[in-house]
């Protein structure tokens, strides 16, 4: 059985997911899809609006034949490190290729634009360096690199403004940096844009379009046409017990008192809080009753949204740069769920899964597990504020779930 | 103008405290009553039931002149350093003597003990090291070597098994030990009982008998008649605004986050958490749905109730051992209110009081202070997460109260 690896949030799982999970099959010829899901937390420093049980029952639902979890020092990192954690696993799981979506689905100038950056390392460094020196993001002076140096070698290059061709940048990077036996395929993407509203006549929006549209109408019918059936029952028993998707709104009232819970220097030992942003976050959070008026006061050009809620999930479950240092590399394979399918594959390849395989969490000692209860706890009990009659499963004792 | 200062929580002001002030006016001979008052945390490790600004408000309307910060160093410490920093802040405002409430009101008793203890010190402390062995606890090794000592040298003695006798016994060995010029005074107390249930037809209870009965009833008119009117109208106010008292059972959604969000090696940093005591304490955070199934959990022989909940409430707001050891005498005197004979006294006295009188605490910087106002905003957070519509007053902004 061959298997064909995908790196997901499913936040929620929709039907471009669906569409990119059987495409990713297709493309690579393969008997069995793996996802490697983030748990509790997301690369845009967010908590994942259901819980990662909820999820995998989302992603098993819509065909993904094993989920496996994204630790949270990976599932919470930059892009660069989020994408050797993930593609890292789905080469220990044996997955022969991985597939992410990508604006203009051609794997070539994903090649191309990663041997242009390797073969120019030095030269793009120190672009780099010029751009952040006028005061740009990171992100901004990435850009700025690239331009400039694509511009000096002419070639069919990826179009770097689109998120997914980042991702899918990284991901590719990852596997060449790590040198890791896993292909890299790319299936184009059907949807209009990343960011866009949700359009009543069509079936697929992303991810961020809808959990906009849950925000604003507060009504799960609102989504029902983009999502499969069975995401919308699991969404919807979810609402029914919980009352609220989880979201940094939600979660204010944690956050904020433990910020002022700690002086600036002790902030200042969290994963990713540098430069002083301490002191702006402290004495913002003190004045405000609300996430969103808290992060206007501290956004600036000089950090991404991304980059401060980052800090901010660092800071909500207490990650430190300490920490965050004493990890090189994905220490185990934490099974979240299986289908027969997937069940049938795991046996056969099992002798040759290079990490623990874990499926009885309360049986292992691992910091780096260890870190990921302590993040699904803390995000329980912010979902569990919202609700007196039920409690979240505890991530400590749920088996797999088998489908 | 003479002073005579009284050590308070006023958790809540009830009769018995308005009739405590008039006899040490009375006994003292004083124009000034002069109470130097826990802020928002209190000696047997609980928030204040309703804030410092409420309490102070009730002191004033029942008779004290002026009402200081016990800063939170202090007010939260076992009964040794309690004492010390109360009663050096009541000579450090000119107080030339202070008075207790005992069981037996006259002073002799105390001052015998005192002398007792000091001149056998050596074998004293023989003897509590003798019981520490078996296994008692600290306080019930004290009393232990209480005991043997004082049937060894007969005298009239005071009975420390009186809770009220203990604390005055640890103001009177304060006000030597630090050798300053004020004068321990004693009245006698007029309650039945400590831990007494309140009786429909008399108007005297104590504090915690009151807070059991509004925990029981949640009726203030339960408490009508053993609390002054001013006492009644103010609790009500705030009843009406912030819906609960403050307890650890409303504030143990943000104390267990806090907990979870820990390493037991992280929880061990926080003062009085010692022994491995950390690791219970996380274990059965993860799994209390409320605060007493929590301390069911966690009570044992070796600590008592009060000494357990002053690790939580270092824990709360982030106290740690450190910070503990760098303090070694009350800072400043931070007023919290007076009325107009309090404010003539301290326009009389202000040249000769040795500390910084703090009454705009934005200007100030103190280490001793932050401490404070840290505690102050962390408890603040649990009140208003039970009130909508309502937050309460900045503790760093709110200037002394004039009555």
């Amino acid at each position: 059985m061959q298997a064909v690896g995908i790196v997901v949030e499913y936040n929620p799982f929709h039907n471009g997911h669906a569409y990119h999970l059987k495409q990713a099959k297709k493309v690579a010829q393969a008997d069995v899809v793996i996802a490697v899901m983030s748990g509790t937390f997301l690369q845009r420093g967010e908590p994942a609006m259901v819980d990662k049980w909820t999820r995998t029952q989302m992603a098993l639902a819509g065909g993904v034949d094993i989920v496996i979890e994204l630790p949270y020092v990976y599932s919470t990192a930059p892009a660069t490190d989020f994408a050797k954690g993930a593609i890292s696993l789905l080469s220990a799981v044996g997955c022969e290729a991985f597939a992410f979506g990508s604006e203009d689905g051609s794997i070539q100038p994903f090649l191309n634009t990663f041997e242009l950056i390797n073969n120019h390392r030095t030269e793009y460094n120190a672009l780099i360096k010029d751009s952040l020196k006028t005061g740009a993001s990171y992100p901004k002076s990435l850009y700025y690199a690239y331009e400039q140096l694509s511009q000096k070698f002419p070639a069919s290059y990826i179009d770097l403004a689109q998120p997914n061709n980042i991702l899918g940048f990284h991901y590719l990077e990852a596997a060449k940096a790590l040198d890791l036996p896993i292909q890299p395929l790319t299936i184009p993407r059907i949807t209009a844009g990343y960011h866009d509203a949700l359009q009543e006549d069509a079936p697929i929006a992303s991810a961020t379009g809808i959990r906009k549209a849950l925000a604003t109408s507060h009504s799960l019918q609102s989504v029902q046409h983009v999502v499969p059936e069975t995401s919308f029952q699991y969404l919807a028993n979810w609402q029914k017990k919980y009352c609220t998707f989880a979201s940094w709104e939600a979660f204010w009232p944690l956050l904020r008192f433990t910020i002022m819970r700690h002086t600036p220097t002790e902030l200042s030992r969290y994963a990713e809080v540098t430069e002083g942003i301490e002191n702006a976050i402290l004495k913002a959070a003190k004045i405000s009753q609300s996430f969103s008026s808290f992060m206007e006061k501290i956004k600036s050009k000089r950090y991404t949204w991304t980059r401060l809620q980052r800090m901010l999930t660092h800071i909500y479950t207490g990650f430190t740069k300490e920490q965050l240092q004493s990890f090189q590399a994905p220490s185990f394979v934490r099974l979240l769920g299986m289908s027969a399918v997937g069940q049938a594959y795991l046996g056969q390849h099992k002798k040759h899964i290079e990490l623990p395989l874990i499926s009885r969490v309360a049986a292992t000692n691992d910091a780096m597990l260890a870190i990921d209860i302590r993040a699904a706890e803390l995000y329980n009990l912010s979902i569990e504020q919202g609700s007196t009659d039920y409690i979240l499963p505890k991530d400590f004792q749920t088996p797999p779930i088998r489908f």
